[in-house]
């Protein structure tokens, strides 16, 4: 039995298609996920960063945000012979707590809620493993990190890599 | 430097006379920090548990808490040697979430709150120390458990005890 750390926004949850939305609405824009290949938003918008952390600020953004294909599954059946624990950098967005907690009891109802962590520096987890599309959160993480492919992080490297939830069945199956 | 986890609840926030003053007020009795002597109120008077669980519950219960006496001074001084992590077991009560974040932020406004830590079980937690009032945040905890004295926790033993902050700085300046 391992301990798997999950972060929850681009790995468990469909972030992004919600943000670009609501920048495409607020700026007249038609910017799509083909135009974040290898950035984020507020790295190619970066005159909108103001009102792109807004979206995130609002209590009820996280809220509603899709389950990323996959997820419910391959979670539900790691959670069968491993430690699940999610771990996601709320403290960036502290009006994020309830939405993010109770958008976990939703879709994630099997997990137990003492295994959810809302931590901001994530070297203080004790894993053997974290899943992340943030490569940062794995320079002061002492298990392996695995990091999810999102389009902000196709050009990173150094760090093993896994496309989709397909991806982690068959990383922790092998 | 060593990396110190410490908890809120009755070792850096003053809960027990709070909640013990609402039973007080609710249930018309006089009960004092003497009857909690080796035992939780919950266990003092079972037939309130879902109210004493309730008051915990009210969104605004932890945001007015007392300091508890020399946590600022010795936080502060041990903060520029250590890495300070505060972890709290959020998870109980997801209602407490802000006030949690708003009572950090004001009364220990030097610390990043990328090291606030919501959590339930404390095993996740990678640090050398944590300062912790129940002692079974240490059974899952690789660190070094320092049990911090209340009221509830007098009888255990087994684990190094501080009764008090001026023992915290004594402890770490030795």
């Amino acid at each position: 039995m391992k301990r798997i750390a999950i972060d929850m926004d681009e790995v468990m949850a469909d972030l992004i298609p919600k943000h670009l939305q609501l920048y495409n609405e607020n700026f007249g824009e038609a910017l799509t996920l083909e135009d974040l290949h290898g950035r984020k938003l507020r790295e190619v918008r970066p005159h909108a960063v103001e009102e792109l952390r807004g979206y995130l600020s609002d209590p009820g953004f996280f809220r509603d945000l899709d389950v990323m294909e996959g997820a419910q599954d391959v979670i539900q059946e790691l959670h069968e012979d491993h430690e699940i624990f999610i771990t996601t950098a709320a403290m960036e967005f502290p009006t994020s707590f309830t939405a993010k907690y109770e958008w976990l009891k939703e879709h994630f109802s099997f997990l137990n809620d003492l295994n959810f962590v809302f931590c901001g520096d994530k070297g203080i987890i004790n894993a053997d493993y974290l899943i992340d599309d943030n490569a940062r959160h794995f320079k002061r993480f002492e298990g392996t990190g695995l990091l999810f492919t999102s389009p902000h992080n196709v050009h990173v490297t150094g760090y093993e890599r896994v496309d989709s939830w397909g991806d982690v069945r068959e990383y922790f199956l092998k």
